[in-house]
């Protein structure tokens, strides 16, 4: 029987170059860690690796679950939002993290980032060099800008999701929208740094 | 020799009275801890607690090695600065966390509630109670907007000195004061929940 370019056993190729990834940044942090690298960490060849997945960053992606690539999806919606992208990007936000089936992963890799130094420099490496910068650079920012605005939606996340402090659990999640656009406006619109 | 007032062992009496208190506070959260509680764990007087401490949110701070009592030192900002609070609090904010002495048992707090559920619990119980509630009742905020602005500071800590975003990290305070406090602003004069 003729089979369609997937190899038996790919299934398991993806997840031993997924495993190895996860050692490798680690070990090396989201900089340090090359597809070179993991491919060597999964034995395949580097080319095997950009074929699953592509780039580094989206091995990230993969290799940490993340239900979306920041990368991709949140300068879409400010594409999309042009003429005021702060509410549409903390609507998206929340319903990313009140959805308990995207929140999960998200939820692994901030609490393994606040309790261990190792995933913290993982972490800090994709958002300055992918967030951060290249969001930034994309719509005109300065970098600490936008680095403000993650600020602010993780925060949140601390809040209503980690923490749970009783009012913000709760609360529906239009009111949020309706108190905190206006504060992520401030910082996307302000021009004094 | 007369001793004035001080027994001998106070010291240890009173590191005995915040062990017991950690432990209180872990076991039973911030709500459910009691002075009597904590001063039968400690194997003392329920008076002698409130006499070196005073009620249970001063007994926290000290247990929890705060570097003030964020019930006082947060309204005293507030009302000093009544014109403008958002800029005084962004700066006053960013010195505690700055100073590495100041610093440093606030992040112990912060690891351990995102790590753990039972720190989780302690931490949001004092937050939702004295923090949120008694500071929004005093100036008039809706509870949920005063949530909001420790959501804003959280996510700064999470990003500056957790997690440690490159460009927040090395960011200089003014820096962050002059994006920062608009944002706050925002959420402290918006008129809309």
């Amino acid at each position: 029987m003729a089979r369609t370019g997937r190899r038996p056993g790919a299934t398991q190729t993806r997840e031993e170059i997924l495993r190895a990834a996860r050692e490798q940044f680690a070990e090396f942090g989201y900089d340090g860690a090359t597809i070179r690298g993991i491919a060597r960490a999964a034995g395949v060849d580097p080319a095997l690796v950009h074929h699953y997945f592509g780039a580094k960053e989206q091995v990230f992606v993969a290799a940490m679950r993340l239900p979306f690539n920041p990368a991709e999806k949140i300068p879409a919606i400010i594409a999309e939002h042009r003429d005021d992208p702060a509410e549409a990007i903390i609507r998206f936000f929340l319903g990313v993290w009140d959805a308990p089936e995207t929140r999960e992963p998200l939820l692994a890799l901030i609490r393994s980032a606040a309790g261990h130094e190792d995933a913290a420099a993982v972490v800090q490496g994709f958002m300055n060099d992918v967030i951060v910068h290249r969001i930034a650079e994309e719509f005109g920012f300065a970098p600490l800008r936008a680095a403000m605005i993650g600020s602010q939606l993780f925060g949140l996340v601390l809040m209503r999701y980690v923490v749970g402090v009783e009012v913000v659990r709760t609360a529906d999640a239009e009111q949020i929208v309706a108190i905190y656009a206006p504060a992520i406006r401030a910082v996307i619109e302000g021009g004094d740094a």
